[in-house]
């Protein structure tokens, strides 16, 4: 199964790394992921929710640990999980405007499956990550409510979807359309099989900067949009205007890390969001966060029993795939979403809407 | 004028630098705070706002770093502080599960009051910190609305207020009844006179612990209580029941520092919180945010222009000054803070309340 | 056994809880600590070296990590420390401007050992904290040389001696004489029985703020050095001349910690300090490392084995135990060192030659 | 001026900003740089020296902020850098077991220079950066010496060579010789232009993942080398053989930064470092250095007067100039380092050596 399986070209493979069966986040046993998508007018936003794993991340806290690479951005939640190393909600993601909103309604599910929260037992700590979807987005009218949270929960499974969708339903990226994208990989370490998987909010980036698996496809673009004036206009556009987007990342894997390794591991992200040609612009929200399945941390027991970890040193396959996965899933997004049109008529071309040539033109870039 | 106007004693006076005039955060020129208080059966809880300067922190963003000294806490908006360096809304203070409320109160006043706001301007950081008031407030209840912060807001003066007032309504402190204390220090660095305030959120600590001035007033209460016997059973019961609490610490000063100055500045809030008897407990969410009101940073412009700053080496009486206005206001937290009974009956002695004889106490102890 | 022996007055216990059979940081099984003093003349300096445990810290690597409360230092080697959370060799002391020939001792010692190093095997990580002796040391001289780390190593026993020997010889703290300084607590935390240990190299402070176990000594010398306008004049120099100081801050517990907790029991030595009267001066390196002595973790290992770790939430005792170790350490400093005279003829008084009333004076202002 | 001139053909122009007339780093106005290299036998290793300014930058402290991409390494002077955002010695740079006498040398000339130095005025923060040249140089010789940076900081001139010398004699990157590399790009921000440099010493890397401009260069050769099975041994080869480099990157700019801006520019060295292929391998210490020579920081003055400093919205030409010029640095050591034999007979091929058609290839994979 492939992550462009509705478009008749599928994207490039990044990398030399295999993907798991499904090439999503969903590889690593007992992650599922959710959407809720609102998409009337000027309203063009979601919410996503990854769970991860199948039980109760209060009850069983999940080994956790994020790397800011920029922080222009209002996320929720990292203050305590970079004290701790846990997470103890569901992953959720949506727009900028709407963590408030969403960071409620994970308080009141938390409360609900947990009713000693907050009395006998500690508060909880609510993960919520965001994007600024205002291009597109009517972001003012702060349309989420705490139940598309809810919803999405509910609808989360195995079969991650992609594109615009969810919180990626109003996100731009490279001033095309973007959104969720999710991607695989299947690497050895230390003698064992381990699988991490990705998944982003893509809305980043600015189109001469775009880069898919080495080929500039941006300054390609650009170039053919029209002789050197054309070009230039368009590269001054890139230094004039600074990026608006964000981009989270979220990566899973199954190999038994701690905290320290996992922040380590989510600093990768950085390698595979640089080489589709970011450079971590000023406005844009840049976060990884990276999580294990291998173990879990029980609500309230005095010791913490953890599997034999993987020795740092034998950590550099995890780091290659950890880039590619993010790097794939960037691709993924931009090759899944669809062409978009929101408030003011304001409108995102998808990359294949935008570039009809796209598969020849990576074909010829290719050796 | 004194933090303890309404007590037959006055505090005692921490370290050997002078108060300001107002004796609060209010010495800083511009600053001002408004409390909304929730108190009726159950819910005993509220909003504080600390307002920065007169004007709008948006257009005339504050230069602020904080230091997290515990991160177990759900305060919003310090990622994007701490990439910038300034703080763009008033200062929200509230209990543990209304930051989300109080997070979603700040996005809609703030466009409001601009408009262009998450449209060709940037998005808003709304800055809104927490502690966990659920022994006398039934946090559950999720009582805290948007209008409660504009109310807080509204009510903003150079009046400062104390005790358990506002969000510090139903905060406990030392086992004893917390809640929002203020402070001010005059000092001289670098041949100028200024001014460094605090305003604290109290709501740490384990009454075995409580030390005044130097003084181990808990552990005199202890051994008073009743022989060795007693004395350990509260050691004891200090070793076994976490802090639950949390203590969040903002200071203001006129003195001329950038971020990473500013950061510096907040870290000795530690040392005032340090001789009140916390040793930072694992469950209490320990942040000190510290900013000046020597200059703004406008949006939008293309240079910052800032007042020659204070160097580095000439720091030290600022940091004694932060460090003694911290303890100062905790201090004052625990003298103003009337006695107050909340959900299931739940009651909090003040210390007044529960120490008639502190005066004499600390007299005694005093050389 | 008391950490005052040699003195006619014991130093007062800090805190509750007890401290262990040696009072030093060899009560944690295992560390062992050895000094070599270089005394003569305008030379006082020297070098102390703490091993972690009995065997090769690069075979088998110790979990640790470390605090940096105020980075004016140039101390060696926690940037791999932060990153791996594991120390691999001995803890070097000494003075400012020795830390290179000590690493380079250390990296010869390393390779010695295990010649594999830098060939096949990874480099050392060599590890050397320093505090600025330069009032009674002529620290221009460089006098410190490899051998004297090896003299260091090779004294190194769980007899560990404190006061004006090895790296502490020609320290000063709160413009006494200050120098190495031990002790230890034992608490119980999830249910069972741990060691805290704690070793300083003291070096910090102004007398105006010296405070011993809440007395503010530095003030009430200040006011008998003659009313009103003496006690001013001391505390305007307190304002003006800034620290030149550093604290040296090192934890041992064989309580089964990650380096994440580990560097959260660092973080309390922080509190220890404030107790003292510091407020983490400008121009004092306040720097804490903490390690565990619980496991090890194997040079080329590929995974790594730990035993179930307490649970943060448990953690509440060990931070306290680190709090009262470390400022009994420092208490012990100023009680253990002998009066010292170096260079040009610059003389620290300890406290006890300063004070000889020192006793009566505490024991006037307890209750 | 090209960074290629010794090459028959140039290296590939990375991104679309222009480079600076000396395309080095050297085009920061003031900035000069100094090598001293020993080339004999199984020595092959040496000093490479970077003056921020043409003056004393004890008297004259220079803005700088750096930022650990991978904390694998043993540079010293990073604790107080990150303390006080200022940079106050050359920086120097060399292989990993000479740090310690490079921080001597260092301490020593800032001495000469400035006898006050550890009397009346603090001690100096020496600034030392390594990478490991253990395969073609004899490290554990512990060969460099105190005059060995003397000389490279007399030679230290805006002729700034690059390829295997000074420090990069004995370095090691992508399996082939590496090296110094040095590269600048201009660019216009908020209305002005200023200039961007870099210097890096490029340590790093496996063949199979090395990139240029995009074209997976080592995928290719891995591929050519003979069908499917030979790649997947260099594939193989790449997961099981961690990175046993480094790389230290230098980042200079005339554009007004305070240290916090500084901080986040050096971080976009990482952008820069992803697209040559790395993935910031776990054994790689990966360091981004950045300063300003748009002020300076004068030792002792009381206050500190900046000029208007750009605002972070304008900052995007810079990080995009900050990361084109970190790959072109680079791809310049890679390019301009000839092959080098060392101790054992170990040798490293120079990429042109290892790749005679290079230019060819590279123009088959452009479009």
């Amino acid at each position: 199964m492939s992550i462009s399986n509705h478009s008749a070209e599928r994207a490039p493979h990044i990398g030399t790394l295999p993907a798991g069966p499904l090439g999503t986040i969903a590889d690593v046993d007992g992650v599922s992921v959710g959407h809720c998508t609102l998409a009337e007018g000027a309203l063009q936003t979601g919410v996503t929710v990854i769970r991860p794993h199948r039980g109760d991340p209060f009850v069983d806290k999940v080994p956790a640990a994020a790397s800011v690479i920029n922080g222009f951005g209002k996320s929720i939640g990292l203050l305590q999980l970079d004290e701790l190393g846990t997470l103890e909600t569901p992953i959720a993601l949506t727009n900028t405007f709407s963590v408030g909103v969403l960071a409620q309604a994970q308080i009141r599910a938390a409360i609900r499956a947990n009713p000693r929260i907050g009395r006998d037992w500690p508060t909880v700590n609510p993960l919520v990550f965001e994007c600024n979807d205002g291009y597109l987005n009517d972001i003012q009218a702060l349309a989420v409510a705490e139940q598309h949270f809810n919803d999405a929960f509910d609808a989360a499974s195995a079969d991650v979807g992609s594109g615009a969708l969810g919180a990626g339903r109003g996100m731009s990226c490279f001033d095309l359309k973007g959104g969720i994208g999710t991607a695989s990989r299947v690497l050895s370490a230390a003698g064992r099989d381990y699988t991490v998987g990705a998944l982003v909010l893509a809305n980043f980036g600015r189109l001469p900067m775009l880069t898919i698996d080495g080929t500039p496809l941006g300054r390609m673009l650009a170039e053919r949009a029209g002789a050197a004036e054309a070009a230039n206009a368009v590269a001054n556009a890139a230094s004039d205007k600074p990026e608006q987007g964000s981009i989270i990342m979220i990566v899973a894997t199954d190999a038994p890390l701690d905290a320290r390794q996992l922040k380590r591991l989510s600093l990768r992200a950085a390698a595979g969001l640089a080489r589709t040609g970011s450079v971590y612009g000023h406005g844009s929200g840049d976060i990884a966060l990276a999580f294990s399945t291998a173990y879990t941390v029980p609500q309230g027991a005095d010791f913490v029993a953890l599997p034999p970890l993987v020795a740092d040193h034998c950590m550099d396959p995890l780091f290659r795939a950890c880039a590619d996965s993010v790097e794939q899933a960037i691709v993924g997004a931009l090759w899944r979403a669809e062409s978009v049109t929101g408030r003011d008529g304001h409108r995102r071309l998808s990359l294949r809407d935008s570039v009809p040539d796209l598969a020849q033109l990576l074909r010829n870039a290719a050796r």
